[in-house]
C-alpha cells in the first residue's frame, strides 16, 4: 500500500513527463494546458483514483493514464470555470485568460477536455466502456452543478437542500467518480464499487463544507485566499443559507441588509457577518453537517470488501482533508 | 442505397428523438443545445458517416448514434467559434452566446462537447477504441485549426501553404474523420478506410475553397449571407492570399491600401477589391485549386473497394457540395 506522498510524486512525474507531448504547435493552444498542469495542487483527484485502486491492486503505474485524465478533465473545469467568474488568479498566478486572453483561454479548456479523453483511452485495464460511461455522466453533471451555481447567483434564495445538491454536482461527483475508476479498473466487485462511489461522494461532500467553514474560519496565516472572500462576494455558501435559515427576526434583518449594502467597507462587511454567524452557532453547525458526511464517507469505506489495514492511507487522507487548514 | 435527402430525413427525425432527453434542468444547459441543434443546415457529417457507411452495410440505423455524435461535435465548434468571433447570427437565427450570454454560451458548449462523446460511446458497431481515437485526435487538430485560424488574423501575411494547412485542421479532418469513421463502423477493409478519409479530406479542402468562392462570387439572391463578408473582415482566405501573391506591384500597393483602408465604405471596398480579384484572375485559379483537391477526393473515393454503382449517391453528394451556390 502506497502513502499519499508517494502517489503524488508518482501522479507530478508522471504529468511532467506527458507534458513533453504538449510542445506542440499551436502555441496558444498547448502553452495555457502545460502552463495550468504546473500550478500544481494537491492533485487530489488522481490520487483518489490511485488510492482506491491501490486497495485492490499493487500496481499503482497501470492506473496513471487514467487517473491524470481526471486531473486533466478537473483543471479543464477550473480553467472555464475562472473565465466564467471573471477570476483574476489561480493557484497564485494568474488565470490563463488574464495571462493571455479569454479566446485562448476558451479553446485550450476545449483541447483539454478532448486531452483529459485521449488520456482516459489509454487506459488498458477494467471495463473500458463503463469507465468512459462513469466519466462522461460525471463531466455533464459537474456542468449541471456549474449552470446551477451561475443561477443561484442571480436568486435571492437558496435553499440548503438545494446547495447540497448543487455542491453534489459541482464537486463531489468527481471525487466520487475518481475513487469508483479506481475499482473499475481493478475490476473490483459490484459492491465495492458502488460503495468506493459513496465514499467519494460523501468526502466530496464534507470537502466542499470544510472549503465554506475555512472562508470565514481558517487561519489568515495558513489559509491561501484572503479570510472572508465568500462573504464579500455575497457568495450563497452553507454559512449564508443555513444563518438565514436560524436566524431570528432580528438577525435576518441585519444578515440581508448587509448583503444588499454595496457600499460597506470589506474588512467590516466581514467581521459583522462573522458576528451574526457566532451568534448563531453556524460554525458548529457546519461542522455538524461535515462530520454527517464524514461518517457516511467512512462508513461506505467500511463496506468495501477489502482487509481494513489497506484502506488505511485513504482514510488517512479522507481524515486529512477535513481537518486541513488550507 | 439511400440517397442523401433519405438520409438527411432520418439524421432529422433522430436528433429530434434525442432532443427529447435533453428536456432536463438546469434549463440554461440544456436549452442552448436543443436550440442550436434546431437550426438544422445541411447535416453534411453525419450525412457522411452514414453514406460512407452505406457503402458496406444496408442497414444504416446501426450507424446514426455514432453519425449524431459528429453533428453534436460540429455544432459545438460553431457555438465556441461564435463566441470567439463575436459573431451574432447563426443560420439565420441569434447565436446562443446572443440569445443568452457567454458565460452560458461557454458552457453549453462544454455540455455538447461530453455530450457527443456520450453519443459515440452509444455505437454497437466497429472497433469501439479505434472509432474513439479517430473522434479525439480529429477533435483535437479541430482545435488547433480554430487557434491558427484566430493567429493567421494577428498576422500580416500568411502562406498559401499555411492557409490549406488552417482549413484542413479547422475544416476537412471532421469531413474526412465522417467518411473514415462509416468505414470504421462497417469494419471495412483497411484500405478502404484510408481511401474514405483521403476522399473526406480533400473532399473537405475543396468545400471550404468553394465557399471562399462563394463570398466573392456567389449570387446574392441564392448565397444566405452577405456577398464580401470576407472582404469586409479583412479575412485571410484563399482569394486574398492568392490574390496578394500574384498581383503585380501596383495591384498589391492598391490591394494592401484596401485592406488597412478602415474608413472605405464597405460596397466601395467590396467592389474595388473584386476588381483586383478580376485583373488577377483569383476565381480561376481558386477553380482550380479546388478541382485540384476535387479530383483527389474522387481518385481515392474510385479506390473504395466496393462495386462502383454503390458509390453514386455519395459521389452526388461531393458533386453538389462543390457545385452549391450557397
Amino acid at each position: 500500500m502506497y502513502e499519499l506522498k508517494y502517489i503524488q510524486k508518482e501522479i507530478e512525474e508522471f504529468i511532467n513527463e506527458k507534458k513533453e507531448y504538449l510542445n506542440l504547435p499551436p502555441d496558444y493552444l498547448y502553452e495555457p494546458i502545460k502552463y495550468i498542469l504546473s500550478l500544481g495542487g494537491k492533485r487530489l483527484r488522481p490520487a483518489l483514483v490511485l488510492m482506491s485502486y491501490n486497495l485492490f491492486s499493487e500496481n499503482i503505474k497501470d492506473a496513471l493514464y487514467p487517473a491524470v485524465a481526471f486531473e486533466v478533465f478537473h483543471n479543464f473545469t477550473l480553467l472555464h470555470d475562472d473565465i466564467m467568474d471573471k477570476a483574476e488568479m489561480r493557484r497564485g498566478k494568474m488565470t490563463v485568460h488574464k495571462k493571455w486572453n479569454e479566446n485562448i483561454a476558451l479553446l485550450s479548456g476545449d483541447a483539454m477536455l478532448i486531452l483529459a479523453y485521449k488520456l482516459l483511452a489509454k487506459s488498458k485495464k477494467g471495463d473500458f466502456m463503463q469507465l468512459l460511461d462513469l466519466f462522461s455522466q460525471t463531466a455533464i453533471e459537474v456542468c449541471e452543478g456549474q449552470q446551477y451555481d451561475m443561477d443561484f447567483e442571480e436568486r435571492k434564495q437558496v435553499e440548503c437542500s438545494e446547495y447540497i445538491k448543487m455542491i453534489r454536482l459541482k464537486t463531489s461527483v468527481l471525487t466520487a467518480a475518481c475513487c469508483k475508476a479506481g475499482a473499475i479498473l481493478a475490476s473490483a466487485d459490484k459492491d465495492s464499487t458502488e460503495n468506493l462511489y459513496k465514499f467519494g461522494l460523501n468526502l466530496g461532500l464534507a470537502f466542499q463544507l470544510q472549503d465554506d467553514i475555512l472562508d470565514v474560519y481558517g487561519d489568515p496565516k495558513i489559509f491561501g485566499k484572503k479570510i472572508g472572500g465568500d462573504i464579500t462576494a455575497n457568495k450563497k455558501t452553507f454559512m449564508l443559507i443555513k444563518a438565514l435559515e436560524n436566524a431570528n427576526k432580528e438577525q435576518k434583518t441585519k444578515l440581508t441588509k448587509l448583503i444588499e449594502d454595496n457600499k460597506i467597507e470589506k474588512q467590516e462587511k466581514i467581521k459583522q457577518v462573522t458576528a451574526i454567524f457566532n451568534e448563531i452557532g453556524i460554525k458548529e453547525k457546519a461542522e455538524a453537517e461535515k462530520q454527517k458526511y464524514y461518517k457516511k464517507a467512512i462508513n461506505a469505506l467500511d463496506n468495501v470488501n477489502v482487509l481494513p489495514e489497506k484502506k488505511n492511507h485513504i482514510k488517512q487522507l479522507a481524515n486529512d482533508l477535513l481537518n486541513r487548514k488550507n
